[in-house]
């Protein structure tokens, strides 16, 4: 069997793959219009019979069509129908956390093939032994879907930090790593496999993954604001990932949100990451030393909010204004963003979820008193659902994304 | 003849109306491939040729597609050859400034059939009274596109402000409107004309204009700032204009760049439009009376504008250290526009650019300090050099643009 290879098309499109173009309009109509005939999709796509046929051939070939059988109550000859048949393939993300790996595998008609978390603490650690750890996970995620009788049809790992397209990592204060090669070596480690391998912007793939599975799926123009141990921002516009000219947007997390705020590590003050991160908020309100992110054992930070939570939800006092502090600086990102991208909905993710019912008052304060849209026309700010699986399912969905979408094109037939 | 009547398919495309996708396949096709035939078409497109002939007959009859008559090397019988045919097709774009009217029209093979300015303060002015001198150029121009032997495929009319899909001008500091219509009156006043009206906001357009004639056009990520009476946010994102979810984006001008800078008309201080804005480095240097911005003779900026560059190029230090601090104000929301959207280059538009030989230095200067990217990968900042023409020069690119892409639809055939 062959792979579905995909890869995305430049815009605009290239002519020269007309057939990839092709199968990727004919999946997609199937995917609208199922169960329907080749002669059906002939009809609205307006190609030729023969190259339906020969098209839906291949699809059915590389399991992403399947006849079922059925006929419809038609005139003539009864026709034999298609279906989506997603089940043969699988999208994994990987995501690299401060505290933890995390893995998760969906198939093509988005049922989720595993969902895996452990505890791994990256900074610190050289980067290769970061990535023989993804190879290891990857392998083991890869044989289970290939046990559920599938196929993966790629592999997306999320990191904090600016990812360049060949999958370099340029900057990651998180991890403390400095062009760091993610995709050749993780390549080389699975021992060059059949599908793509592709590293990308957390928060992007977060973004991405809000759109595609969270509570306001298919808003057009989204943001997803990260809240682990720093603040990055995912952009959805009109249905497209905002990746930027090389692949660094999203990256919000040195705006002066507080001029008498507290000094940040690039060396200015108030900062939006050191003003109105998670970790600025323990540090206000707790235990944690005050340049702690590195250095602190981060799986303690799960420990630490959910600690948060209780204090807040038993009403201290102390808690509760630190939330609202944090909250009104981040609102200010908030009215920022909301203003310059004019989005359907902003989404809180990671930590931030968990402390949404205090903290989202105050961003809303905050975001009302800078909005400079009309009270009637603002985006709804909420908290995501998707919680530490955002990135992870991200990066599964990419692929799904690319597959599933007119911005695919499938390795020309051989 | 039947009008070529043009709108925007919302992503992803709507199968309902294939013959229009189909229209814009072959239009772009001949584009890039021509000349070609009509058998070229259907083997290049999967299209079966009769549809390709019965499309293609479309589109010589609206005059988008024309036969050259030339035959190509080839075996067998020779084939009518087929090119674009754009001279018939111009797009209008209006721009409302704060001291004067614009109007531009721009055929399909991108040349400038008509450049207008002319002097009108609209600010203060009815509405009503506007939208009639809009509607008097607007038939200047669409009698001048008719006497060039074309048709006039749409109009676009550029306002600094918040404009909604409906053509509604929300909001618009410049000009003092808060939910102005303007589409339909102005649709009214031209007497229902056979070609679409739209309305849209004035930086981007800015940015469709850099982005198709500027400079560095192509450039896939691009961000456009407006140098007027406020500053206005432009953005392309991957060659596709962000508008946001209501049509609101680009709004910046609220932005902090000086916590101890300025009063600024919306209550709070230091704010971009007040600290970095053409009118507050006039303010800063000149004669102009402190909250001057409604009440001014407007065209007169033009001229004190004139008279800074004098100065500056004098060396008057005091006109030189007051060009620099605006530039590190500004420098501050482009270092933020770079992190956040990472484009390939950020124009600065209207008078900035008369200002950039003392300006861009030190806008540059604080954005290095700022950026996040590493040095290799920033963008560009540069000035604009499509002058005070930049939001009418959008105007009448957005409608070619729509033509011209496959993010079109013609309108279903009679």
């Amino acid at each position: 069997m062959r792979m579905a290879d995909v890869r995305t098309v430049p815009q605009p499109a290239d002519f020269a793959d007309v057939r990839a173009t092709n199968l990727a309009v004919v999946l997609r109509h199937v995917r609208t219009a199922a169960p329907c005939s080749r002669a059906d999709i002939a009809a609205s796509t307006g190609l030729n019979k023969a190259t339906v046929s020969s098209l839906v051939a291949e699809l059915i070939e590389r399991r992403m069509l399947r006849e079922t059988g059925l006929t419809e109550n038609r005139i003539g000859r009864p026709a034999t129908m298609l279906v989506i048949d997603g089940s043969g393939y699988a999208g994994i993300g990987l995501a690299i956390g401060p505290d933890h790996l995390t893995a998760i595998a969906v198939d093509l008609a988005g049922r989720r093939i595993l969902t895996w978390r452990r505890s791994f603490t990256a900074p610190g650690k050289p980067p290769g032994r970061v990535i023989a750890e993804l190879a290891r996970l990857a392998r083991r995620a890869a044989a289970r879907v290939e046990a559920a009788a599938g196929s993966v049809v790629g592999l997306t790992v999320a990191v904090p930090g600016l990812v360049d397209p060949a999958g370099v990592v340029c900057r990651s204060a998180v991890l403390d790593w400095h062009d760091v090669e993610v995709r050749a070596p993780l390549e080389r480690a699975l021992g060059g496999p059949d599908y793509p391998v592709g590293v990308d912007n957390d928060a992007t793939l977060g973004a991405l993954a809000e759109y595609r599975y969270g509570a306001h799926a298919g808003a057009s123009d989204l943001v997803y604001l990260t809240g682990e141990a720093a603040v990055g921002v995912g952009l959805i516009s009109g249905g497209v990932p905002v990746r930027g000219a090389r692949g660094f947007a999203g990256e919000l997390g040195h705006l002066c949100v507080d001029p008498s705020g507290p000094r940040c590590s690039c060396g200015h003050t108030g900062c939006l990451d050191a003003a109105a991160g998670v970790d600025a908020l323990l540090r206000r309100t707790g235990d944690a030393p005050p340049d702690a992110r590195g250095a602190r054992d981060l799986l303690a930070r799960d420990v630490e909010v959910a600690d948060l939570v209780r204090r807040a939800a038993a009403g201290e006092e102390r808690v509760r204004s630190a939330i609202d502090e944090v909250g009104i600086r981040l609102g200010y990102a908030v009215a920022l963003l909301a203003n310059l991208l004019d989005p359907q909905v902003i989404l809180l993710g990671g930590q931030y979820a968990a402390l949404g019912r205090w903290l989202l008052p105050a961003v809303q304060r905050a975001h009302r008193s800078l909005s400079v849209a009309p009270d009637t026309h603002r985006p709804l700010i909420a908290t995501s659902n998707l919680g530490y699986e955002a990135g992870a399912l991200g990066g599964a969905a990419v692929v799904l994304d690319a597959v599933d979408s007119a911005r695919v094109a499938f390795a020309r037939s051989a």
